[in-house]
């Protein structure tokens, strides 16, 4: 990226600020399905200013600009943003100022802050205003100045869209919108607006190729009691779609028309999930209806995987565990003969993957991260930062894949040579962590920060923790990060529920030494009811052996040895049917021998 | 109570409403400070309806009468309520109907809903108005119908207030105030409302025995960066006090005054606590100031305690503790030879303490319970229910006291004869899960519902559970139940302090067997600093044996077992020097033996 080609871009937006009177204009870089990735058309942020991190706001005043972003990109926007003259805004740390508090402390009464309704939540979008408005600055969210400027914007992508297949899909979409409508006639509602493009995925039983790491396609929906609407570039519904979507009462409107499409109803008591549909969705249907505003509700039946599906995750574990067994192979192998990096393991995770049944991608980019690159939680490797992997540290690989029939997310830390005590020790505990949230039973109703902190507690009695969240929803072939429950230490007020697929993923890093982090996908299940409630419990779904060189059996309880001893005997049994090399299947064999 | 005095007072407040145009009348029966113990002339739910309990509302419309509750009150409101017509609505149970939904769904739009602003507080009057006029209802909270009636109402009690002397008091009222000063320069606010009674008596080191169970006395206070106001029926106050109030520079003001104090602020920024603040106080400061809505500055100052209250707590739990010893070694002497009860020993607890120096009295009505009184959480042993103490199932005792130099409140669940398999395995469980949160280490900023898990792990991995919190705040020589913040599973944003004190209560109840609980009062303190963060711990206050008898030795860890020999070995060491009777310290010194 130039950097005069940035300075330019951020005087003609300064220009055409002073021709609409705007005085500071905010550039989220989300785009209008508040998605996690994003097609290069919605990447404004980047355009804007060249910084190329995946969380950031942008923004600029007559005579200042500004990037605020979290500790994993301070160093990445730095050296991005040289010579760019726009200023580096620390989140998430101590004393940082919210852009709120710098533009009311910065800018005076009467001034005018403009953003692009498309590129905010409905939520934030009123938390902003009224901080601003508050102060008596103007706040307007109609006003989308990068489109005017910016010439060369790549057009929205067009992919074919294509069926999940009954095979691989839980429930018929026709099945699916019945039970958004029982929802719907449960809470005495007319209707539902669906933003989130996992959702609408979902629903549908569609997928797309058109987005990196995620199957799904730019598309609105709405949900009434007796019609179903979906909002679609027409160019990528193929006949055979077409004609199953209609056979199945779908009616099929232009991507474009859902605005126009909402500003028609009326009178109607709408569910509307403010934190998941952008801002400008709200403004057609809120004067004229009643809102709900709630969590949305394919977002929760989407979050309770169904037998059919569990059965299928469970394949696609198996097939994704075979390849990553197949991976950590090879890069033992290697490490003492052939010159392997960082980058280089990531494209063979993939290609291992990619010799599986049904693999469609990677369900993210790869953290392959060596020695004290695994200390930086989001480390992502690049030609100028990409490290020769040797035995003597230790290596963090978090991948996952996307399958037909699941998506996949696992982490391994594995050794290639000798380990230090605290080495041990560290993934010890960091273990015995996630064992807790492996075995933990809990009652109906439990939120995810309970497990959270029943899974810290084998760290914190050490003094030791991670900055993390402890687990993240995982999606049926769909988003790898899925709401809307998670197990953090903040609040969330969805309980763990079962059916839900989740990470589990426990860390320790020592700054300038090593990262340690062992993950796996859990899914929730009935434990037992007793005359104390009801109680749910784990069933481990990744599949690939915890390297036994760096555990200290000192260190754990009988019943933390059975779980590893159990789990290995499980992964043995699932996995070896798929390992065609027999080495490969030796060294598998030996890791999974138990541990006494 | 005569049932036709109710059906009288019912039938007075319905012509009275007629009159003043309310189709629905709320009594919450709580008062102008939100108090948890009020005195007989704020008793408003108990005069209309003749329900004695803690915990309910009662609705009156011009044809219905009914009073919300929760599980613990169903029976004595049954009973209480027999020939009233007062139909009981239950509370916190599946499919419960909120006192607002059934408004909405009986009474139609236009129709008007009345309640004494005094009795609600700003938060639950915000919500209550808008769930009522979202469906067309009328509210008003500016109409006390009950004072218009109760023609024989008792007055505010009065009671000297006194001094907590220099000697039992932590910081001088001087030293409080220019804290809150301190705070409202940090938050650039010009004052605070203080209405919790707890929060006055704290600020200015002054008590009195007007209510029982807590030291309190009704008053407001107003802090200003300049001034400092207290508002008191100046009956209370004996001209020692006075002048030493007024050489503080505190400005002494009349109870009733208050708000028309209130009403000549203009233009100011003021801190407001809208849930310890009641509905009537937010009015005249609302339009002409600007209301910072957040937790009671004095309530977070107070909630942590400094070195000194910290060393006086520490005196109170150890006379507290031998008082308890003294108690069960007479209990355990008594129960085969005299016939002892629910309420009798009850008293003779409260004789006991009296024996200790400084005891003010009881800091809750205790809660003696045996066999299957004792799965009755709040059982409340009455006349009716009192039962005879016998060796043949084992006692629960919940008491407290109020001692010049700290509050208590403790637990103690004891047997004096065999015991059944399942009695000692419940025991052991309850205490694992109170070890747990005794020895719990976790980072600065940890909120209570992640300690609360912690807790309930070993239990929950038994697939039991209990269905009230872990832990309530404490006071100095003032409430037993303090906030702002629990350790439970629901959500409270405020963390765990250093110098936090908190009740650490896991129970196990078997409905129609037993019930088992061991609490103590703990005290959060710092427990080291790492590369990860400072971490903190608990210290436990409470010193008395927990019964040996009901331990299984063989489902306890080396750690936990090693806890229990400590925590013994502690008891002994305080409190056996307050053990005047031979025979007792005979006994005490058993208890403490090391468990092998």
């Amino acid at each position: 990226m130039q950097k005069n080609e940035i300075l330019n871009r951020i005087a003609a937006l300064r220009k055409l600020m002073i021709d609409n009177q705007i005085d500071a204009y905010v550039i989220t870089g989300s785009d209008p399905h508040m998605s996690e990735y994003t097609p290069e058309n919605w990447k404004t942020r980047q355009w804007i200013s060249g910084f190329t991190g995946s969380f950031g706001k942008v923004l600029i005043t007559l005579d200042r600009a500004l990037l605020w972003t979290d500790t994993r990109y301070f160093l990445q926007a730095n050296d991005e943003l040289a010579g760019t003259g726009i200023v580096i805004m620390k989140e998430r740390v101590p004393d940082a100022i919210p852009i709120e508090e710098w533009i009311t402390a910065n800018l005076g009464a009467g001034t005018t802050v403009g953003v692009d309704g498309y590129t905010l939540s409905a939520h934030d979008k009123a938390q902003f205003e009224s901080k601003i408005t508050a102060k008596g600055l103007l706040f307007r969210n109609d006003i989308d100045l990068v489109s005017v400027l910016w010439s060369k914007r790549p057009t929205l992508p067009i992919s074919q869209i294509y069926e999940h297949e009954p095979i691989f899909a839980g429930k018929s979409r026709k099945e699916k919108i019945e039970l958004v409508r029982s929802v719907l006639k449960a809470q005495g509602l007319h209707s539902t607006v669906i933003s989130q493009l996992d959702d609408v995925a979902w629903l549908f039983n569609l997928r797309s190729d058109e987005i990196q790491y995620e199957p799904v396609f730019a598309a609105y929906s709405y949900i009434e009691l007796d019609e179903a609407h979906l909002f679609i570039d027409q160019s990528k519904v193929s006949t055979d779609v077409r004609i199953s979507l209609e056979d199945d009462s779908i009616k099929i409107h232009s991507y474009d028309s859902f605005i126009t499409f909402l500003s028609r109803i009326h009178d109607q008591k709408i569910q509307f999930d403010p934190i998941r549909c952008n801002s400008m969705l709200i403004n057609p249907i809120t004067k004229s209806n009643s809102l709900e505003l709630s969590v949305s509700i394919t977002s929760l039946l989407k979050s309770v995987k169904d037998d059919k599906e569990i059965r299928n995750i469970k394949s696609a574990h198996i097939k994704d565990g075979a390849a990553l067994v197949n991976s950590i192979f090879w890069i033992i192998q290697s490490v003492n003969k052939d010159v392997i990096t960082e980058v280089s393991v990531g494209h063979k995770l993939n290609e291992f993957r990619g010799r599986q049944p049904l693999y469609k991608g990677e369900s993210f980019h790869p953290i392959v991260s060596f020695g004290d690159h695994g200390a930086i939680v989001h480390y992502h490797a690049t030609h100028q930062t990409d490290r020769i992997i040797k035995a003597d540290n230790i290596l963090l690989i978090d991948s996952g894949g996307q399958y037909l029939d699941g998506t996949t997310d696992i982490t391994r830390t594995i050794t290639m040579g000798s380990v230090t005590v605290q080495q041990k020790e560290d993934f010890t505990f960091c273990l015995k962590a996630h064992i807790a949230l492996a075995t933990a039973i809990f009652p109906i109703g439990t939120k995810g920060y309970s497990l959270d902190a029943i899974t810290r507690k084998p760290l914190w009695d050490r003094g030791m923790n991670y900055g993390h969240g402890t687990g993240h929803g995982v999606g049926y072939f769909l988003s790898v990060h899925e709401g809307p429950m998670s197990i953090r230490a903040e609040f969330n007020n969805e309980p763990i529920r079962e059916g839900h697929l989740l990470s589990n993923e426990p860390a320790i890093y020592r700054e300038g030494e090593y990262g340690i982090r062992t993950e796996n996908v859990i899914l929730c299940k009935k434990y037992k009811s007793s005359e104390f409630g009801d109680f749910l419990c784990f069933e481990t779904l990744s599949l690939c052996p915890i390297d036994r060189n760096l555990i200290s059996l000192e260190l754990l309880t009988k019943n933390e040895i059975d779980w590893i001893n159990d789990y290995h005997s499980t992964v043995y049994n699932e996995v070896s049917p798929l390992i065609t090399d027999r080495d490969t299947l030796e060294w598998l064999s030996l890791q999974c021998e138990p541990l006494s």
